[in-house]
């Protein structure tokens, strides 16, 4: 899936480029548009007190983009485990891959704060978006 | 009370300088910091569903801090009624005064997302602390 | 002008609400998009060492947005001065008026920080779209 | 070096507990610190147009921070190359090991935003408080 993000002044800092850690915030956004295409909302997982969170992050910084830069994220599941889903997604200005991250996100009780299997409903969902 | 900021890379913007809206975290830190010096956190609040949000804001922007920046905020309460409080902070570097605010919180019901009455408990410790 | 934003979970905090100083975050998107549609960027004024900086907001919270919400922003000119604009702006989800804005913008000069008259040929297109 | 961060609303998000991405803002902090402890501040860099700008992050959530933590971030240098940093990050809630990062910097001019060699006068402090 493609996402599109605008680049604003929140999302920049005095060394005049994107901070760094605002490249996190531009692919948690792409991944909650690609659940929703799926037509569940995390709104509803989250009243079922279900969520997926980060367990791990691998992010590399090839180019900074700038303010008003229009950028596309690019998404995709590569892997589909029983409790887990691994993203790859790269951050595209124009040709240019300005920046790559391979980010594992879990499935847990957010009461608990513990792993959970993915619910049937969803991991059939994820199945069919997957490239794998 | 008199809070310190360290400012960072995360709190400034392509201009060169902390972007606006940051001073209303900083504004916050130093508030929820004057309500720990009463003996009873947020996060304790919060467990028994109660609050404090924010109703209104009127922030003057004087001067800009910039990165590496050494803040002090100085935080009063002014008014205190049966369910809000109203504070006054100050942002200081050294002897300038940087940023000026007037904040309206007000206690809530975090389920009902609805006004109440400041617990006594609570009323009593910031009639203590306020400058009225 | 009407701009939209989604809110993610990088704009909710631990209330389960949009955090109160990411609603400046969104109101400045607003302004910077009501600015790109008169044909010039902020990343070209600011090339040029001109940028308009926040100098008083009044802000009213009346309700809270939450994860998930497609909020639609509505941006005014009231005021139009020699060296600062004033804005009205409002958040709207569906037909609830959540958070309400005026904002005083200064135009200055980057370099000394110091205030300027806004060049003519940008002030001739905020004439343009303002409601006065 | 040993720094502490403590947790306001700021960082968490709907879920309850601290934002992911809110956890590189703390690392950058700590970088930040053990950098002034080497009596040169980023600002002065910042003014010779020489930043240190992240190149790659790997990150691993072990466990959730939440409001009011107080934590303790330790910062050491593992890798001194003659462009870059390699520093191994470890966020600490008393006993328990919540995160841990391992962050490549790069020297980089500002102006072109190309890597250069690390000044010497820098390379000789960071060589004193490296852990290799």
């Amino acid at each position: 899936m493609q996402f599109p993000i605008r680049v604003y002044y929140e999302n920049t800092d005095a060394g005049g480029v994107v901070y760094h850690a605002q490249y996190l915030n531009f692919f948690e956004r792409a991944r909650t548009e690609l659940l929703r295409t799926l037509s569940f909302s995390q709104q509803k997982l989250f009243a079922e007190k279900i969520a997926f969170v980060v367990k791990k992050i691998e992010i590399d910084y090839k180019a900074t983009a700038r303010l008003d830069d229009m950028l596309i994220i690019e998404t995709e599941i590569v892997k589909l485990k029983k409790a887990s889903i691994i993203f790859k997604q790269k951050l595209w200005r124009e040709k240019e891959c300005l920046t790559e991250a391979t980010v594992t996100v879990a499935c847990v009780n957010l009461e608990k704060m513990k792993p959970i299997v993915i619910p049937d409903v969803i991991l059939v969902q994820l199945q069919a978006v997957g490239s794998f």
